[in-house]
């Protein structure tokens, strides 16, 4: 079978591997107090020119939502995002279950408007019942999207203008945001990321890692934030399985480099579906492409590919999902497209 | 250096880092729903002679005790553990972030007696006002405990009794119960523990593993556990990481025989110290020993070796702690001895 | 000033100051386990025509509805409402703080349909990523809604039968509860909300008491209500002031009663504004009356009247609302009549 | 049967019953933003000599303490008390239900001791764990305490003192605040307290009211105090109600006044309690009085009077409490003197 079905399916790269092998017997000290681990994050700092920034890693992208929202927000505040937004869908209510709400605003292709954020947040203090509602204290957005889709630098730039106008702060969940980074069709570099939000991550358990994000704050992480860690269960005693992760993934651009195989992939199947006459859901620019199959065509590329269903269109038409990776061979593209 | 700090210094044992070699690029589904985490849960079945119970594999210890703990006790009810317990005091209030009590009972070298556990729960129902009281609704036990030490057979024996009694689960928490497990001092096997409780964890960040517990229900895991691991921000996405690491450890019990090896470099130092008559905060079995040190001896030793503080006792002696563990050379040992 | 502005302007209805004038000396136990307060449950359940109904007393809507949903739901399970439900949007996310998920629908006039419901719960459980999502696990209504429609028997009874089909409760939020039953346009009556619900709750607070509604469980309330009660600080110790209130209301159908008053002034004031050609937001058959006025008349009838501002429909007309209640005057009713 | 079982059996005081008739058809704004609630908290400011104080009003005592703590605490802090506190009790878990730990330290006649506390403190942060546990974050004391004892001013100072150092708030629960006040034997002033406190509350259930509590914070409420009341579920659609017993009660000292009645009536019981021999189980100077009692006189007062059981001493004696109030009668003393 060709696997297509997501970005997690293999391990971790190779280099990682090796690392964790060679340091396998030192003695380090725990809970992120190595030197891996410091290093990892003074290599995050450098790629983010964010020298003064505050770096953490967490093990998954629901537990990093959880613990970064629930951590920022105040007991009276909610946190703005799209309706698609991965917290508000697919988290099984791990921020509910740290007691705040879900504020949803409608999404397009994945994304909030600035606009849009404008009139609910003017809305919301023009309310004068306001002070019976949920207050709005973040802004959610994720980059790459649920749908695979980019902010540009000016949409990026608008949100973050908003934000700081009513003092919330702004926060992307990066859980691919290798794929975004190294998007030919993207103008958002990670110090534009870090100068325009407040908190966001650098997923690794998609990108080429065996499990773990890397949290950045780029001025500052709020007081006490590893008792937090620790408090909702987050603290590794072996800080070093990610510290060594990320000081790998940061060495030498590999991060970027390992992130660029799934676009090329991605494009080279893209480029085929186009060629071939395959409907596109939605336009995505990285590494998820979503096609609308007849249920014929469904069932005979189910018998020889794995992918995601995602929607059903009408009674003949479905949409899935193909997904590429940092581990994707191209060998298995052309398989596919032999397919196609 | 050294190092006798603790039992999570090193990485993972070798034949763990082997198998996520051999395995790193099978394309394998998500959430635990690969093969290998389905083979881990079945060995683990197997050495707790267990058939029908539902295993789950989670990243640490105090997310481990979060999740069991919240997901069995009902909205009124708090958890009973030992004045010492770690849920009581090393987990940054990680249960009552989950809206729980914890109910301090008297410790006896970091355990509970059955005596007072029943006085206990007969007091609180005798209690005319237990209605506007937190209801005693788990026992949750360590083994070893904090201090190293175990329960006997018998001791599970009358704590179990007492809980199907009350009809509220026992819970063990097994961080690091291998090195309980193989104690020449015990009675208590893996069957027994799976006999005599309702739901217990098998370390696996202290006992080779790079991270992960294997939580077991003998019986049956409540409706929807998985959901709730999510909901807590506990679920990986690579689920292999675990499964591959627990499916190790189970085969041709290694996981024994690894946890042996601190078992005998402690014993080895033990030996050693009472021979040059050192006194021992309390006799613990395990890989864990504590030392009451004068100022002169403390200081000297610092500078060579690396171990815990624990406590004060007077101006002139502080209690440390050495650890052992599967990775503990015994020339490491030797040498340690050497400096006594 | 005229004062249309809600239904809980004034204090109580006499009957329920003399009793508790009368009864004020009396020495009688806390906690809700008085005479007066058993009285007044045993009224209620005959009311109901559900002899085994538990019945308990709570201070406000908001603290009923966090209480009810938060005790009823299992951890992993959210609240299935209509878009503009009061748990959704007025109640400063006090569902969200007790760790569940608001889980909108779109509403019709304030209302959820029953089809949609239908189509929510069968797409939840067909989605094979439910176990990453929030499980439904209750359903909230409010009779009158937040828009004073009622909804009919027939639609009760479907969503009922749905409730049952799926194994989950339905709850209404009666927080006007009585100026639905006598309603003229209505055929649901108590014992159907009894028959036809698993818990709701009749509002005291906008119905002639000072403070309180009755929740009413018709078949079982859940095991250790009354400590949960506690536990979320709505245990009142002094239980009396909520039991005389609802043995007066519930005496010779005081509550019908005075609810009548609502409707007979809602209907005159209705009709006057039918008849001289205003335009009404929607058509609401009970004691909220929403109006679309021109700036010119909502400037006019500011100066004389209080009303609820409700939204801005366009730059020259505002929507608002009248409401009358068991304490309006017919007098200030004609009064506001002669303005219009 | 004479009832001396609590402080909470009758209603209100009079004049409370008789303001609450009188301004029954006012048609008032809601959620305390009514004249009445206006005046009562200028009112309550005057008497803490706390001109920029803030003040609101909640229903009970487990609500305020619930509302208070887990508002002020950070997500990582505990709060400290007394081992017999009533929030480490009695209230079923309502600070932990808000995700925060109770601390508890030893007790010393309901007290804690300012060099105990210290200790804690000073220990907490000495111990190199401590960013894995749960911070102090705020300190509990109640006055009367649970024993109906008091601290005396250089004991507040000196605790008060401590939490300024630490930077953490000081909480005084006030349940029984008046009979504490007109305590001959107290030299703490209302003043004082505003000036020694963070926050405390002046219970009104106990003391007069048919509900309610008034929060004082002296200096400043944290903000959107309001929208956190609400999403706890305690905001008074009718706020009127606690305003106008709270303005009743500080208008012309009334709260005093009524508050010496129990202390007069616990007095002429105590002193015949001592002239008849009976053993206390400690020296309370307020209202509540702790007497140990032989069976048989228990079994014989049973028959005719309503006390508390407070705990068994030994086979043949109980500790019991009577209770007196600002409602309790003379003759009703004399008469239950008469059966001693």
């Amino acid at each position: 079978m060709l696997f297509f079905e997501n970005d997690y399916g293999e391990g971790a790269h190779s280099a990682i591997l090796k690392r964790l092998s060679e340091t396998n017997f030192e003695k380090l000290p725990g809970y992120g107090s190595d030197t891996y681990t410091q290093s990892a994050k003074e290599k995050i700092r450098n790629a983010c020119a964010a020298p003064d920034a505050d770096v953490f890693f967490l093990m998954g992208g629901t537990q990093t939502n959880a613990i970064v929202i629930s951590t920022l927000l105040k007991r009276y505040e909610g946190v703005v995002c799209a309706q698609t937004g991965h917290i508000n869908s697919h988290e099984a209510g791990a921020i509910e279950y740290t007691g705040h709400k879900v504020l949803a605003l409608p999404q397009h292709n994945g994304k909030i408007a600035a606009d849009e954020l404008r009139q609910y947040l003017t809305g919301f203090y023009a309310d004068e019942n306001h002070e019976h509602m949920v207050f709005p204290g973040m802004v959610y957005i994720s980059h790459p999207t649920e749908y695979g889709t980019l902010y540009t630098k000016s949409e990026l730039e608008a949100l973050s203008a908003i934000c700081r106008d009513y003092e919330i702060p702004l926060y992307m969940d990066g859980a691919r945001l290798g794929y975004g980074l190294v998007c030919p069709d993207t103008d958002v570099t990670l110090p534009d990321i870090a100068r325009l939000t407040d908190v966001f991550y650098i997923g690794g358990t998609k990108v080429g890692a065996l499990c773990g994000e890397a949290v950045v704050f780029p001025k500052k992480a709020p007081a006490h934030f590893m008792t937090m860690i620790k408090q909702q269960g987050a603290l590794l005693a072996k800080g070093r399985l990610l510290g060594i992760q990320f000081d790998t993934l940061f060495t030498d651009e590999l991060y970027k480099k390992i992130s660029a195989n799934a676009l090329h992939t991605a494009s080279r199947l893209k480029a085929a579906l186009k060629a071939k006459g395959y409907r596109f859901l939605l336009d995505s620019p990285t590494n998820q492409i979503f096609v609308v199959l007849d249920n014929e065509t469904l069932e005979r590329l189910r018998r020889e590919v794995v992918f995601s269903f995602w929607e059903k269109c009408d009674d003949s038409h479905t949409a899935i999902r193909f997904a590429t990776s940092w581990a994707t061979a191209m060998d298995d593209v052309d398989a596919l497209i032999q397919l196609l």
